[in-house]
């Protein structure tokens, strides 16, 4: 599986290493924003020995057209920012390259821009790409159904100068249709992620717990999802989507 | 749904008082060892208010047959010994009646008794029939396809006296294809029953926890398996397949 | 060390069973509002097997005066009422008798009253009587001292119809100089009652944890009280500072 | 308080990340083994915005004497190697320069020769050095004397590759009196480091929990140490010596 990968800030640069590492993926090349990397290999950068042969580009020193027919992907993995994909998305629905991106908020209409391209390729959009969280949620969903009577509470923890409430706890909440305010957020030192859903029963409790260790974590997720996209028909899905299948026992 | 409850002792009563205070099953009778409380009222006895009329019945008393025409029940939850099914399993196939059984082991030949028994009847057997732990060996069993990399280590936690290994631990350790050696089992004080099984990922980590408040959830437990068997075809389930249905998500 | 106890409703009971499996205590009376235990055993009652002579009297009887001469006992432990003290206190303190108190609350008169009647003999009064939730309080209080740039957040989790904010989570709040409007109530299903305090270190967590498990967790701090008073001058103490002794460390 | 710095591996850096950015310590210079950095300043290597003048000299490019005449500390923080202070130990005691040294483990003969240094300046080894782990062994050593009964039981977690137990955790282990053999590891994906001692009551459980979340956790610890061996007298301590103190509660 050939990868285009558009952003290198922090959470781009922990994705890349990821991808390096996997034997899945081919890392051909990063698209950043600005030039001081420009044509620098991202496992020499990284300090990471392999015979990868991905390149750092900035944005800007050719077209899409030209960088999907020069260096051709079978999937791009978006860490960049909300506008990238107005520019690079057409040619690669065109060409039928995989799109999974983890931008947090899109505007509306790029939305509808994404769902139109998806007609033509298949595209991923999750804001929390990490396969834990997706899977609490997906658990947790089941054991409401199964008891529905249970209490269900939801702790976060961060690092002090996270201000707002997490958005992965806003998303579980609301999945488990509880309310915003029931989320107790704690806000301590170091925290980098920890997120638990206590349900509570009669004479019994279950917490489904989630950890974050770091943003590597985010490349995994990212490399589940290219995975489980590439044998989908064309639309446009979510994480939880491409897991469900996983939940079907027999 | 009537409820005729084999066994009186300390988890028999506490699955009793769910039994009374549930407002989908009607305690019909209980059946005991001793002719010790013999005759007197369920509810009055535990001290629960209700107009529920169940009656505790010394198991010599009268026959199955008896016992069954007299006074009629849809579902018997057995928490009595591994033998008593051997005396009303005939008259119980024989009328339809569904058997939830929680004996902790059967003999071989009692096993295929049950399935023999269950071409006439539904029976489910669960040694462990509470719906946290069922449930938490599900969602770690899926959690497992989805991310087969993982390390999976399993805690549990019991009181001071407990000298083997938890049953239920073994059983996830079966379910998840863990080695019974790689079980860590903490001893100390009066820890009711607490199990974590931790799924370490490279850069996340995801912890299922169950912990038990009182044997009241074997009540809960009990009622839930009824309930879900009373739509099934004859035959012979375990707690898993009663709560298949629920994780296949659209 | 002979035990006179006040109170025997739940908590009172599972106080007086402690105090009856305990090598250290002989529990002489219980003493009890209503007149329908008259007479009857403690242990007998209990159903624990004991030569002990425990018997349960009603509050009204007889004066205190004639009990403690016939049935003379070196503690009081009284888990009953705010206003018990003021019948028996002038003639416990008249004979040096300790006095274990856990009542909740006690109107401003009485702690004035208690005080008064410390200077004769030695009174021990804790809301919160347990020895791990003392223990975790001066141990936080230590910790913040050495770390005073932490941030520290607090947990309390009970179970679903605890309708106001655990009186011991405010204890610990204003113990660590918190605000308690930072205390973070999980209410769910029947969780006896669990109380963390979180250490936020930039680069480390530490958690102090507290989790009930029954009520008879207050007969082990009760009987450590009396235990611990024994020693001590007259006086009006609290749980802590029986416990600074032991963080004395050479 | 100008201190200088013995190592520069993953762990050096860390903890010359936390110096540079506290305001009591003023990194004048670190060690290191190879020449590959010589003369680099510290904060520009390591990216921190500071006016601090802190070099990179190769351990071989001058005496310990000549550097602690042009660049004079009062403080030598050592993440370096075992034989790192035979070399500068003799000059640093000569001029009373206060020693807090992270090495895992010294030879006999290099401890004897600390304890000698000692009489003529302040040392402090400590193998685990960060504040959260050391106030926990006392914490965890007091409850021990309040409460003897209890069962304590200790779980580390780490890393899949972390082959052998945890040095920390056999450290605990022996300072509580357990046998090392009670140690329950866990080997899981990418956790730092985990440490949990949980103390059984029969009516309660307390657990006192740790968890790492980088190295920079050590340079908190060495700084802590460095400011509280100041005010020491000459001496060999160790981080619970320097910790007693705070649990002097009056």
């Amino acid at each position: 599986m050939r990868v285009g990968l558009f952003g290198f800030g922090k959470t781009g640069k922990a994705v890349a290493t990821v991808l390096l590492q996997s034997e899945e993926a081919d890392l051909c090349w990063v698209i950043r924003k600005t030039t001081n990397l420009q044509h620098r290999s991202v496992p020499e950068f990284l300090g990471i020995k392999d015979d990868n042969q991905g390149i750092i580009f900035s944005k800007d020193e050719c077209t899409s057209a030209e960088l999907f027919e020069k260096r051709p992907v079978d999937v791009i993995i978006d860490f960049s920012s909300a506008d990238a994909v107005l520019a690079y998305g057409e040619e690669a629905a065109k060409r039928g390259i995989c799109i999974v991106t983890a931008i947090s908020t899109y505007p509306e209409e790029t939305i509808t821009y994404l769902k139109k391209l998806s007609e033509r390729t298949k595209i991923l959009w999750s804001p929390n790409i990490t396969i834990g969280i997706n899977f609490l949620m997906l658990a947790a969903k089941i054991l409401k159904t199964i008891a529905p009577y249970t209490d269900i509470e939801l702790i976060e923890e961060h690092f002090k100068n996270k201000k707002e409430i997490s958005g992965t706890a806003i998303r579980i909440s609301q999945t488990l249709c509880l309310s915003d305010t029931d989320i107790k957020s704690v806000r301590a030192g170091g925290i980098i992620g920890r997120h638990e859903i206590i349900f509570g029963f009669p004479h019994q409790t279950v917490r489904l717990i989630h950890e974050s260790i770091s943003r590597e974590a985010f490349g995994n997720g990212a490399l589940f999802a290219a995975q489980n996209l590439m044998d989908r028909k064309n639309g446009f899905y979510c994480m939880e989507e491409l897991l469900i299948p996983y939940f079907n026992l027999k």
